[in-house]
């Protein structure tokens, strides 16, 4: 996993600390502290996993001594009655940890599931499906990562590491031209430069300012695929805006490079997985 | 606002940090410190807002000085069009604090008015909306601030402030009243005493064991019924698992008292808001 | 033990952090990193312990690789000269984690012990004693944990998870019944209600509203005695309120189901533990 | 006060955090939020006061605009009755955070207190009074400020800023002159170096190898006294272990110089105040 | 200034806590609470000053109420003498503050002298100045934010933000063009692609595989000089390694665009500036 | 080592968290994660090398399974070419952990290196080498103990655990013998009070004093001379201002105790070390 392991325990402890304040006042005062049971993840829909290194790393940080075999990798597709992985261990910490480890799964599943439609929607067009900053407090990295499980792309990750001007940046410099002028001025020679138009006179003028992204905010197909061909290659062109599954091949179509989507991330459905407890059912 | 200060300002500053590693190298270049704009928030869809109080906030923490005036409070309607707030100030500081009070402002709102649109839906019964432990990590005590704001009540907070006996408690113990009756001699006289049943007879067990509430899993309406019947007052019923818009008013008829709903906050759809520069527009 | 891990970590960690923010001057300046010893903890008086494997993880967070032999457990009684646990491995690392780990160990099973006298007191009556909120900062969820070793139970953890009506809540709402009714609208259905009573009359309103656990506030004995007679088992009772050994047995008498005591975590007396250097002693 | 704000808020918010997790369920649901009170803290016993601007700071933390008039300062004598602040605020506000203000008032009062009666004893002696490692975790630079309110002094702060020769450090290097002689060459000049010493001769060992402070280990008090003629004024003698109030007199007039008790930190019995509600009564 | 205040807080107050655990045991001891004294910052070099408000912000956390006004702003150029701010405050706040606030302005001043130094020398050329990764733990947005204010340029901020190819990239996928196509395959479109380059040959894979910048590692002027009349503007060209302020006028005038110097950040001279105590001297 | 292991991890973490908030997105898109690599530190200069232990620990925390082999311990001297240790893991680990580590690795370096090039100018003399608290921020132990590894000895570390009076401690009190009287009445008996002097009458009066220390503020030799013969012993002198490689060794000549340095840690040259890819080279 691409993620640093200092801060996947943070997001997990922090979620652990939310749960469990003092003591689990039911598991802890009712089963035995060497108990044991075995359990397994299983997936109730069909869809894209992500989170399974996260889901175990739960379950060591909680008490550890769990074996946890992972049979499904992040990026991997599964249907209903995939058994995602087994894990034996001790029943206290199986069950502290149950919660946690199926909100982050569940949650970063979603990311990906839906990321998966997406780019299987447009798939065999040469637009790529993104992100956007629209995200839940404290997990971006981990949502950013879930994307690009699903097969999308990141957009940039914060207003650090990419510039993109909107309108009160370039009214406040009078225009696209003196605001990308002023900007390449001073800016680092590893940011890029977004600039969002909204009509193709403005796209005109940002290709004459050498943006190196443009996107075409809540433009129609029609005027797209006039934008792809005024920009001819100069520039890479990013859709973005009330783009739903049913408009969204439609917009690959135009020939625009990157269809960033803001639901994402931010409007996530979680993808259903149980934890359920005793061995493995035959899968025969 | 019924959240502490410091725990507002430690989801906020989580969120600004992710957002601003370094500078926001589009507005620090671009815009003169001094530069100031009017915005306004303005609802794009039908709900109930949450989290006016935190987006304010935000703008605080980003640097100060933002006048920003609430005209919506928490738990009220809006309906497309509605101004929520207007604010004035400094434009590096509106832009850097946008999407950071966007992001929060839109994800509360989404589950008070989807916890608005379910509490409307029992609405007459003596059923009441609550939601569960399925949250996004770091924002618990938010999340369940939004569901009491769109009219939901709050489950138990966490694994250390109730007690939730499921099938591996119960296996453990040889059945739900010596469960029962070792969980009482251990839990403090403050803590409440929940038992999942999938079978009237389990209920019986329950009943007979005093469990404060019994929560009749997966259970079909016919057999809810007869569970109110059977109970007679005796424990609180809460209803749970695969309950949908459609079903949710037939689930409350039952006469059950609580219907708990994991999607409130694990399936969370953004309520749309835009933040729109210039002043407010006139409203004639 | 029921506490998280990363929980006891984060103490550990602090009180470690007090006390060596740079180098330990004497010991590292002297003892070679090699040098090994043998040492052994030691009651010094009689009493309940409580904080061994805390104790323990100490050393393993000073520098690791210490054999800690747990002989006594969390809840057990020893009396003076017991040894409580031998441990060997870097003279070093035993020497910079000797403080905290006694200090952490000797206010818990100071704690155990003063909790196990109060229980050994009422026992044979129906009461229990139980813990407050009055605590040390940011060690609460231990002070419970060490209470519960020394037979106690635990009162609520916080204002969030158990509403307690104080004359406050009452004034202001106009009466007891109107405070529980309004309460009762908004609570969440896992939250038990208690309401603080001095007269009878309180208590008869509070019986009236259905209160879960009256508190007598610094009630006489004979007074007790006849709330319970008037309460018949309608609610749980707590007294509350300036009791010493002298008075426990006579106030665990008169019937009441819980006796709340202020003093079992926020006037601590340290148990006196020791640890001696070298080899354990023998025992004949 | 002599502690650095941003530590004292950071000792207070883990202190509310412990305490509200989410909300106040008692006071956020009864009591509305425009709702204001008087209160007053009062002295239900005799002793000194210790910890009134932190307990202001808790009312600003909790939500702020409490007008909190301190009337007695820390290190002030007072007796039962005495009113030590007044103050006025949302009733909400002063709920949330009577606890934990109290809590650490009446902790560091308990403190200071002892300390003052420690000092009140050897008073007209050259003894003063000092307190040791033996803290709670994460307030030892509050407990040392307290200790200090009471009219003692600070022993060393922790293992970095004071060097301490124990038997294992000395029996490491072959006796107190090799081990004194050994740490000089290392040791920052800024650091005093002291040695625990059993016997008289170990005594005259120290001396000889200029220590700078000899702390004489539960020696009675005519060995004590030899120890001061002994030492004559070339290096400050410090009394340890098993000193008590009924002994504290005659060991300060041994002519040691300070006294160290470790009682002062670890096992503190809580100074009992009250927080009243409504105005201040009058003093007649 | 362009960081986020509650950055520049955390960095003065890890500061801060460093500089004091307990207490200021001089200055608390020796100085009035209502002591109060003028002072002002001078400088004692020639250079460019860097980090005033967070100097400034210094004063504000260790207890406020101190009139700070600065008085050169910045990336302003200063000579030996210059006064730099005046303030007036409480004498212990002003002590306390005194060696935190300097230690931040003079490191980032030493940094902002530098890199004004170094662009001095390419003043007239296509080249600028950029910092590196090779920074101080925990304030690298501080030193990237100084290396602006000296007239420099940020290259990338970190391991996300941009990307470079080293040799062991290059090598594990079998040359600059197989491994430049990979990653475009996967990277979001917002990040730039740097590759470094040892040979001509080199470049001219690069050059094919159209990465944004190549980086010239350790080659000698001609070779620069070469490349940029072979690269003709097709990417950008960053000249790096063993450059001093000898050899940088001759690598800028070969034409590259940009020069890295990971000795602005890692290899600081304190820029020398005092804090002088009374009223400041007339500048007559 | 003597520096807390959780201390150096959480500058560890704070290093790497800065410089990878997402991924490292040219390491994780191109290389497998299977991909192993060796690689090894060899010294580029002549120096004394400091912070080995923490190098090592960076790639545990990146990801662990490096096997990372030490060969020159911390305070040893080595010269261009020496192969300090060498390493063998997983790429990725490798290549993220890489600048971290020679981040921290050259900045101690450089410091161990420049207070050994201090300390043997002064060898033979009975001056030590002492540093300041002109430290960076976060690292302040990390920099003092590199300070001890290059021979040299720490001035106080902070604050609270030594005194040291300046003009405005005296000018308040007026004069140092009233400052040190007022001074003796509260401070622990564990801290040395030091007084700085610009004259020989004011070093006469710390005399009379009996200070413990007395800073010689910029005194030309020829007073440091007198100022060690009319000291005679009874005081340590340090002597401070204003010294250059050129000067210690005639300072060092006075008869001074220590001679302390800001610019060993407030000034650091990186000691250049590179990491190499590939297997050791021969060293024949």
């Amino acid at each position: 996993m691409e993620l640093l392991n200092s801060y996947v325990d943070e997001v997990i402890l922090r979620a652990l600390h939310e749960d469990i304040t003092g003591m689990d006042v039911t598991t802890d005062f009712l089963l035995d502290e060497a108990h044991e049971s075995d359990a397994y993840l299983m997936a109730k829909d069909e869809g894209v996993v992500c989170g399974m290194e996260i889901a175990k790393r739960v379950f060591d940080l909680v008490g550890g001594n769990v074996d946890f075999e992972i049979l499904v990798h992040d990026g991997e597709r599964v249907k209903y009655g995939d058994i995602l992985a087994r894990m034996h261990g001790r029943t206290r910490v199986l069950l502290k940890g149950e919660r946690t480890a199926l909100n982050l799964l569940q949650h970063l599943s979603g990311i990906a599931t839906e990321t998966r439609r997406c780019a299987d929607i447009v798939s065999g067009t040469k637009a790529s499906i993104a992100d956007t900053r629209k995200c839940m407090v404290g997990i971006r990295a981990m949502q950013k990562y879930a994307v690009r499980s699903g097969g999308g792309k990141n957009h940039r990750f914060n207003l650090s590491d990419g510039a993109m001007l909107k309108d009160n940046h370039i009214d406040a410099c009078g225009g696209i031209i003196p605001a990308i002028t002023q900007l390449r001025q001073h800016i680092g020679h590893m940011v890029r430069i977004e600039v969002e138009v909204r009509t193709l006179d403005e796209l005109r003028e940002a290709l004459t300012a050498k943006a190196d992204i443009i996107m075409l905010d809540n433009m129609d197909c029609d005027t797209m695929r006039e934008a792809v061909a005024i920009t001819d290659g100069r520039a890479l062109l990013e859709a973005s805006g009330g783009i739903t599954h049913d408009t969204l091949r439609a917009v690959a179509e135009t020939g625009v490079d990157i269809i960033s989507i803001g639901a994402l991330t931010h409007s996530v459905k979680a993808f259903d997985i149980s934890m359920k407890w005793g061995g493995e059912p035959s899968r025969a």
